[in-house]
């Protein structure tokens, strides 16, 4: 069992709920309160598994952590309400450590305004782990990965891959373009690219059921992705569509509307390929040829 | 520095929001929505730390780890709306327990009809993590713990000490009890007790700015705290009051109430002692003189 068949797995054994208008499978779950809808959101990071204690400072692994969670608030284009922190320290920390931690933590959810609300501390003999919990708030209606028709235009922020030669921990999570994008034109679907698109829009494209057609030409590779290639001899494109840990903008909306959140948005937007009618994904090359689609990205662990 | 000062520290280092009118240092932190009031928690548990895999089943452990967090909601004598988990799986685990674990986590969280809404799992080489948010609702003025005045009784639900001979995997988070005794009267001040009465009194005392006198006779006493005294010749009274987990409510009234709140709540409630003016904390004995308040508890862990 996959981490993914997990998720889908425990989506499925959750019974639907009036007061949960978006549960388990999106990017961030809607919880209806009196007078509002709350977004809510938990992730983990795990040393040596989402950042190395080795290499990265104790600030860098709290602003990693906080901000891999608001990475999902702006896949919603919701504004982060309030982040509460969990953290697990191994017991030989001392002090420094700890207050480092959460000032990276902090800098990360100040640099949106966020207040950090809460929190749980313990000690113990094992590694460290960080939990993020993000409580969002929205209009009256969350873009979420279930919207996406036939024929819409699929664009991304930024470009991708190679993260994991350090964009991995310095990313900034999309929260201003995501309300930009959002303002500018209706987006029928959105989330972030965290485990690569050859993983997420299959994400999408199932909960909005639809497939997709990418042009390979049109994916935007990061100049991380050309030097990670010339080490390795993968292909650039392959390194863009697998790596992850882009947190780039994966957005639907009418072909109409591409060229306006274009213009409403500081980061390059492209358009790189199109919703189709179905359930098949399809890589299209230069030459006009149907390519299957890539296997692997991050999620490839796996419960035996 | 220890855990409780390292919360009192990030506590310090949290500006004040108009938009956060309790942070951290209560039992849930509440931000203000348009329309409505969010209370938030997040709480781990950790193997080794507050369960033992090899003893405890996933079952146990999960369940274990929602009512925790759940038991600060009955603290705020709030409703629980939405719950949110994140698992770090050691890497050998198979599907069944994975399936169990979460079994156990929804059965909690079911027997108050509070819905998971989401969730994160990741694998990695180390020990079970299991970190579960809250979130909750309450009326316009949820229970803190800043409201006790000189005067006040202070009562316990349920008897106390000795929870580690097991009632610390199996307890029922006290939420109908908080319900039912803040609807017979006002509460100036709750908490759960979690850490033992004598860390936990002091934390509530602290934040309203008063001391506190137990009668040490009236202390309602587990028969699981005497059964380990006679274990390890430690009185009954040091493990009532330093044990930890006990998981019941610690609750400041007007004294005209008490006996309102003990006839609606389906608990015995004890009234155990009085606030006083000052900072000051003092044990009475059967005779009427005064002890010093005990040190220790559950909260004994330092960071160098």
């Amino acid at each position: 069992m996959r981490e993914n068949d997990f998720l889908e797995w425990i989506a499925g054994q959750t019974p639907a709920d009036p007061r949960v208008p978006i549960g388990v499978g999106d990017d961030m779950a809607a919880v209806r309160l009196p007078g509002s809808l709350a977004l809510l959101k938990i992730d983990q990071a795990l040393d040596r598994v989402h950042f190395d204690l080795r290499t990265a400072s104790p600030q860098q692994a709290g602003a990693k952590a906080v901000n891999r969670c608001l990475s999902d608030c702006a896949a919603m284009a919701c504004q982060p309400a309030a982040i509460l922190l969990s953290v697990a320290l191994p017991a030989d920390v001392d002090q420094d450590f700890a207050q480092a931690l959460f000032a990276g933590c902090r800098a990360a959810a100040e640099a949106f305004a966020c207040p950090i609300v809460g929190g749980d501390t313990a000690l113990w003999d094992q590694r460290l782990a960080i939990t993020v919990a993000a409580l969002g708030q929205t209009g009256p209606e969350p873009v979420t990965r279930a919207g996406a028709r036939p024929g819409d235009a699929i664009c991304v922020t930024g470009s991708l891959g190679g993260a994991i030669l350090g964009r991995h921990m310095t990313f900034t999570p999309r929260i201003t373009e995501a309300r930009q994008i959002a303002a500018a034109a209706p987006l029928h679907a959105m989330m972030d690219l965290s485990d690569g698109l050859a993983v997420d829009l299959p994400r999408l494209c199932r909960r909005s059921g639809v497939g997709a057609i990418i042009e390979s030409a049109q994916v935007p590779i990061h100049a991380d992705a050309h030097q990670l290639a010339f080490q390795d001899q993968t292909p650039p494109l392959a390194h863009a569509l697998g790596d992850g840990e882009d947190y780039e903008l994966l957005f639907c909306l009418a072909p109409r509307d591409v060229a306006r959140v274009q213009a409403a948005c500081a980061l390059p937007i492209t358009r790189l390929g199109q919703i189709v009618a179905g359930s098949e994904l399809l890589l299209q090359d230069t030459t006009g040829n149907y390519q299957p689609w890539p296997q692997g990205g991050w999620e490839y662990k796996s419960l035996r």
